[in-house]
């Protein structure tokens, strides 16, 4: 599948290097592809990314990339993502699905980072109410890139990820794709208004982080 | 030990009937005693729950019963919980530990529930800073009453329960229960303003209710 990415953070280039491996071809969007080394280090840099995943990655602009992807990933910070979208032309490329990774999270007053979720302000609800023509699917905000595209490294992938969207069809292809991941508990939980649960667990998360010093964490839903 | 519940719903008749199984005496504290019949079965009044639990059980004023108690759970609904505290003289009982099992459930637009917890909304919190002499934990509010008391019956009890608190010795206090109720995995996630995890948690619990058709769910932190 030709996959577009929105952002070119950690989030972005986890899922854009897994996608490769897999077959996808990949175009991760950014401001400037011309900054290729605008990062600490070349590992972290897009044109590290670039090495790594040899032919089948590509960075364009964020509207190059959601005119490239067959399906399109938001992986940008959950306060930039309307406007990164808007920039992106996100409302002019169809009924294309997007997969929605982003959190609102506020590092302004230090750690833990604030939580600002709320069942008022639900971003996979806003992304859809600004985008009607996309089918968004709520996925991956609850646990960290590592995890993200290698599921099975924590208790052999028994643990849950969720799903929330208003078409059908479109939670079954992210499932699918989740599944060629190595989900195996993957929970439909309803129409995108249901992605206020998984938003404002986030402000568990992070709990959960620090009281277990590790992000290599997930819940299994026990049931 | 001699516990005192503020609240006579589900949460409190459910915890308090476990604590007198345990050996404990336990006071419910309501608004008017003398209503034991206020419901609208027998099973679910209090007159019903007296009868259940026997001798170690009785029904006081809110007052009367925070007085009682050496430990006291705060089982009201998390809009009323400060009112109801402040009518139980809960500032006056002196360093009492307080068990806080609240949470915001909106019902008032249908179902599901809103929730209003939000980072800047965190009834423990609340709690904590109009009873700054209470040793406030938080605990078992992202469970429903039947799985609060009896875990092992939930995949014998290999699934997670949060505690929240400021005061160490109240936590390992809390936590000595929670074991005797049958609790394996009592995660400590910090202090009072860690209660915010837990607490907007419920959103998404709310949803895996609906998912999965069922409240006898939980979840485990897988680690």
């Amino acid at each position: 599948m030709k996959i577009g990415i929105i952002g070119s953070g950690v989030v972005a280039q986890t899922l854009g290097a897994k996608l490769c491996e897999l077959g996808h071809e990949v175009a991760i969007g950014t401001r400037d592809p011309q900054k290729l080394d605008d990062k600490k280090n070349f590992a972290e840099s897009l044109r590290g990314w670039l090495t790594r995943v040899g032919g089948q990655g590509k960075v364009l602009t964020f509207r190059d990339a959601a005119a490239f992807g067959d399906l399109l990933i938001n992986a940008t910070s959950g306060s930039v993502s309307v406007e990164a979208l808007k920039l992106a032309g996100a409302d002019s490329v169809g009924a294309k699905i997007l997969i929605d990774t982003g959190n609102f999270l506020d590092h302004s007053r230090g750690m833990p980072p604030r939580t600002p979720a709320a069942q008022d302000n639900c971003l996979a609800e806003q992304i859809q109410a600004a985008f009607p023509n996309l089918k968004v699917v709520k996925t991956f905000n609850t646990i960290s890139a590592p995890v993200m595209v290698n599921p099975r490294a924590l208790k052999d992938g028994d643990h849950t990820i969720f799903l929330s969207g208003n078409d059908g069809g479109a939670k079954s292809t992210v499932s699918e794709l989740l599944r060629s991941f190595g989900w195996i508990d993957i929970l439909d939980l309803g129409d995108i208004a249901s992605a206020r649960g998984p938003e404002m667990y986030v402000a568990l998360w992070i709990r959960l982080w620090g009281a277990t010093g590790t992000g290599l964490l997930n819940v299994k839903v026990v049931r």
